[in-house]
């Protein structure tokens, strides 16, 4: 497997070359847009890895899969998704339009920022910083990594161009879809974006999901129910308006982040973390896409 | 004349049955529906009125065709229409949809919120009160009327509710059409909307108008040019999308406001005000629309 | 005045490098870009031109005037405007969108493709032939011009490469906004949009409109009310969505044709053909809305 | 499993009277909305059934997923996907807007009307009815049933309302999407939407996908690939627009007919054949989805 890893890594490199970093903020733009990276955790406790696996990266869209957790769990189900549907848009992840054309007069999932942002504005607490601290915690939790910590450059910089967001934020609570302060709500989705991270880290959180929500040491810290959910949304919402190519060619329950992360979940078996910062026309990791594409033809781990 | 509007006004209280008073802000809300008066002044001086024609309401919307003016007077045309285009939008005026779905990338026009927040931005000063004060005084200087103050509660009202003018800023920000701070445009803009009028102050601004922006004394405040520009965008995108079924029912050029205020104007003879806050469906002053599309047919006054 | 458009064509001439030929038919692509013609005929009967006036071109999309006058004349004008809007739509004239997207469930307007269809299809007469040739006789006697005949090359190229109109007639038929036959229906609008014209004829339907319905011999063809609906839409829907900027620049009722032509009125004064068969990205005569902006400069003559 | 089949018909008898039977032509109307069907047939050769599951309906959308096949057999996959996506449109199956207003410019997907329209039109043969008979061969062949057949009443049906479809073939065609003749592809739609089925036909046609493209008798018709692309598709986009809630509820690949069939697949394991006739909003089998959801967690057989 290392080799494969190795080997795969190697093969993509060039791949990397048809992508561009994310450049909204400054602190993206300064990646190096080469860097490709691997690390799969499985059941047996079993690390791999190739590529620049530990290189630090903020978490960004992968931090939908974790806050809506925290959000069923702080409200329950039925809650959550009076708010928040959970069918595909056919729209790009920033787009508004249907939040005025639809007739559900909702975001259509929590994978398009329209909905994270109604998820992040029903995380509870004593006040905005106590609840992003409950978030953290949480991301701590269920990827077993104690040093996970904000970005704060990064943070900044999502906070003061973020002015599509803030758009999305405050139509949602003109609708009514946000009951709370937009500014707060704002605020922990963009600090939540702004959480660094490694490959492995994204690898954990796979592993977390592909468990069922159970943590290594058999804690079941979200229900099974809740992790299906959460992987279902996934494949059909979680690669923004190309999940269905993406299932297609991968098979997997993935979640990218313009950052260049991609988790990806083998039910029961394993979680992939990808590092691959250089995106395509969608934002998602270009290179990254390819190489699980050529991981499970080799490891026939497909779900369909 | 003053029988001709004494009989129009009775003849149409009835017709206020069929609208409905704005009711997104409280202080609108407490309008009475059957209220309905008109002033009409012209080229010679004369006065004639009928109805509440003497009731204070905010001017609202009708507010954007003094901001434009007084944008341009600042800016320059070339510059105002660099950010805010000529066309009607076929939209309602609140809809956030073309500012993404249309290859224009900037609001269809400064008749509707998003167009009218663009030119409110614009307005220069040295700091956001002076700025609204410019815009009032402007405003008291082309009515004639020293005494136009902003209500207070309305204004406050409007900030708190208005988020959905907030999104369009956003999102206006984020497209580079606002250049400057964005809850400084949104304050001159619902401050703007938010100043008393009666009828005879909109029937002074129809005046000005009538006669391509100059004031009684002769003074030329703004050019024919401008003034010309705001009536011809006051037919084509004035009454909201309802602009074209006015324009076929009533011929003049004319704004309305969901205060409902309507000014309008007969070119090179008179200026029309109405007050009729009763709304139909599209947010226009109802009864005030047959009153004025049987003025038309009496007077003779139609552009078409 | 002949000196006038003389010196406008000339100055103009250049101008037609700027715009592009239709070229969706092979017929209209035949052109040369470089024509400019205009023709003037005045209510006391003095006739002006310069340039190409004598071209001959088809009328395209200013039959949609024509037949809109023959739809009102057979049906009344509730009827037409029950199955049609009077509002700019804000889109592009072939655009399909707010047929599915609207609560109106109707076209915005009969100077778009998908109103003008639904215009068609309301002629009266035995069969498709009858009602095509009611349209024709109807357009010779308005325009006093008995030698108006069917461009056949042009008709069976626009049936034959129509096909986003067929669309239009299909989701019309599905809504109930046509009731008769769809292809009848598209037959009388590609033979009415292939009628062979020049700028005379073009400026004799505008004396004719200028003239409130009434023919040179006095008799009065369709009532005041009716062209001044028609008028009134030409304002505000006539130049396609960019109307809203011609009425600024221009200030008459107009209306444009692929084939390069436009109809202006100038009201109870005159009726102005013009030839420009080089469009702009709108499908608007380029050269030919920048003569008229001079002219209008010149005449005094706009209605704002 | 023969006795839980009868309890849960039993059960979800009642849940059908919140649906209603599709009423859009009146060969559908006929329909009892009581009914209630399911059949399964697993890889051991076992079957089991209840309710109305020998009760003839047609088979409507599921037909995508036999022509998908079949065009990909005849085309490649390559082609095929050049000419539709592999999206979710997030709008209604029937829906037009996305062909103007995405920057695809093709339907997003083989499973809403407008790509299987495209996807009809692919299927080789020498004329029409070859194409069509070609068509049900292939379905015959893959269901192992060689009693289907084309209903003439529905297929008339169809095509005679069938107009809002027209309308998607003739504005496909205009963007050369399509590049045959329109009224062909849409007979071949049309007829493939009205081939009688009942749930055991259906179940047959899950178990051939269940096997990845494989008959009883170990015959390969079409590849794992193939195979699993349309598994794919069906888990994102076969249930319309609530494809994403689908998922989530009930877990398998699966499509939907309003005609009231539902084929869902147990990957490897077994196929499932619903009959349901009562839709909810959606156009979706309404009792058939709660009884696939029971069936699920008493199986346990979700793929996520």
């Amino acid at each position: 497997m290392q080799e494969l890893l190795k080997k795969l890594v190697e093969k993509h490199r060039q791949t990397t070359n048809l992508g561009k970093v994310a450049n909204y903020i400054p602190e993206l733009e300064k990646t190096n847009p080469k860097d490709l990276g691997i690390y799969i955790i499985d059941n047996d406790g079993n690390e791999y890895f190739a590529g620049e696996y530990n290189n630090k990266f903020t978490v960004q869209s992968i931090s939908k899969v974790v806050a809506l957790m925290l959000a069923i769990f702080d409200n329950g189900e039925d809650y959550v998704f009076s708010k928040v549907g959970m069918d595909p848009s056919g729209d790009p992840f920033n787009s508004i339009r249907k939040l005025e054309t639809s007739s559900r007069r909702k975001p259509y999932n929590p994978m398009i920022n329209a909905g994270a942002i109604v998820v992040s504005s029903m995380i509870k607490g004593n006040d905005v910083k106590d609840k992003f601290n409950r978030l953290l915690e949480f991301f701590k939790k269920i990827t077993e990594d104690p040093t996970l910590e904000l970005n704060p450059k990064v943070y900044l910089s999502e906070s003061e161009t973020g002015n599509k967001n803030r758009a999305m934020g405050y139509y949602l609570k003109d609708e009514g879809i946000i009951s709370g302060n937009v500014e707060e709500a704002l605020e922990i989705y963009f600090k939540q974006c702004s959480i660094d991270v490694t490959a492995k880290t994204i690898a954990k959180l796979g592993l977390f999901l592909a468990n069922e929500g159970q943590l290594s040491n058999g804690e079941q810290v979200v229900s099974n129910r809740v992790s299906r959910i959460v992987k279902t949304l996934m494949v059909t919402c979680g690669m923004y308006d190309n999940s269905g190519e993406f299932a297609v060619r991968v098979g997997l329950p993935s979640k990218s982040g313009v950052g260049g992360g991609i988790v990806s979940v083998v039910p029961h078996k394993m979680g992939i973390g990808i590092y691959s910062p250089a995106l395509d026309q969608k934002g998602n990791p270009l290179a990254g896409i390819y190489l699980l594409e050529d991981l499970c033809n080799e490891l026939k781990c497909r779900i369909f």
